[in-house]
């Protein structure tokens, strides 16, 4: 087993727990907890595979995934009484999953010998979508769209970190462990300090 | 022409019908009525086919489905104001829909040589993904979002049904009837009687 | 450089601007006008090449679009205050990029030996997603579902119009240019004669 498939593995599970958490939120039944729950754990990886044309999709060529992420599911669908704040486990599991996705997405197309704009694009695609398919499933404000709260842009950071570090020669997986830390740092000290890049800033009198 | 294409043709005509019912209550045009049935109709087969890499996609091979499509939502523009109750009539059409859907879903995966599982996410995603397509685009609540009402489990039931009358060696044309009987009588038990499986409930003074 | 691919190039930069000014209604930072403007400068492209099983997709062989979208969505984040109005410059960007877009989407579809049928919808289709994942994602009612604002129907005519042309012997640059032609002339007088096809209506009393 490659050691990038670690990192699959790894953004499935916190991606499914988030997915779960939402449902819990949605107050769905133990199915749609599953439901919810697979969707986002695959859904950013799923799109990777089928824009780079790698087949079979990586979940129906190992469907221990889809277990993995139904067994998240039920982890929560028991448990998820006992968290303090589900809204705040959500956005940090968030950040992990994100920080996982966008190593992953960003390692993958740069093993497939994608240009360094393509594995930016698949790192950044990769860590969001899973969360925005989630979202926008259930009905919840996208947690990229956010006003003020870097998202995409910390995913971006982390993705360069991989690029920056492939160039300075680390081999694959450590380079994607720079770029998984890079983009949890940048996300999580985003959260923590409430740090943004400047967003856009209509005039008062325009609309 | 295989007996499980069948299954293909009457789930793009249920489901296009679905999704013309619910142009008509966004009151659009007819040729919104034709996109929103047509995106209905073949959303959750065409995710089939790109996810298990078969070209070319099935409307595209055979574009008769896009004039049936085509066809069943002319049909619900000129009728639509005879029906009693739209709502209602979503709802059943939408089981009729989903059941067929899961059938097929499931049975092709099952003929591609899928793992169990797959063939299980398969069918539940073959029979979902129509129906979600059509309420996210045309923003009303996903029908597998509502609480108390088992959606997604009714699919799972019925792809447990194809794989169990597979194991008891029932030819693939009858496992796929089977698969679509247990849906629906699952969904419109539901329906009518109001069963549930237990949803996740929090704690009062928790959020 | 085949002349059709001057079409996918004018689509991206026009999508991407739309992107980027719905983003700036967002009050998005700026690499989430970038995330914006790419996901609707390729949405429509992408799902066209992954329908028709085109490998590699037109932005992973050739990464220039996605510079090209990134740089439209910061000449937007810098620009955009100076609009009297963003919601008619939305509106009117979006003809245009629609109609590039119908134009590329039915004419890859035709190069590719598609049946009629699926070059319409090809062409309907790529026209309409890219907006579509917009204001999807960006949470504004999609332009395709605006009451009595004729928007699938204008794609519709400009890819029967590609036909015709087609039909008459016109070579394939041409009929694509006729095809955006008709396509922003009725998408246009449409914005703004007000003319549209009749919408669905229910009677009064039924619901």
């Amino acid at each position: 087993m490659s050691p990038l498939v670690l990192l699959d593995y790894a953004a499935v599970v916190i991606f499914a727990l988030t997915g779960a958490l939402v449902a819990s939120r949605a107050q769905l039944d133990v199915v749609g907890f599953a439901f919810l729950a697979c969707l986002t754990a695959v859904g950013g990886g799923t799109t990777r595979d089928l824009l780079l044309d790698r087949h079979p999709v990586f979940w129906i060529a190992e469907p221990t995934y889809l277990g993995i992420a139904c067994a998240a599911a039920l982890l929560v669908f028991f448990t998820a009484h006992r968290l303090e704040s589900r809204a705040k486990a959500i956005l940090w599991l968030d950040a992990a999953a994100l920080s996982v996705a966008v190593a992953a997405g960003s390692s993958i197309a740069q093993a497939e010998g994608a240009a360094w704009g393509v594995v930016l694009v698949m790192g950044v695609m990769t860590g969001c979508l899973g969360g925005l398919l989630r979202d926008v499933v259930a009905n919840e404000v996208p947690l990229l769209l956010k006003q003020g709260e870097p998202y995409a842009t910390c995913a971006l950071g982390g993705a360069l970190a991989l690029l920056v570090a492939g160039w300075l020669g680390l081999p694959p997986f450590a380079a994607a462990l720079v770029c998984a830390g890079a983009t949890f740092a940048l996300r999580a000290s985003a959260l923590a300090l409430g740090w943004g890049i400047p967003v856009y800033k209509s005039r008062p009198p325009r609309h």
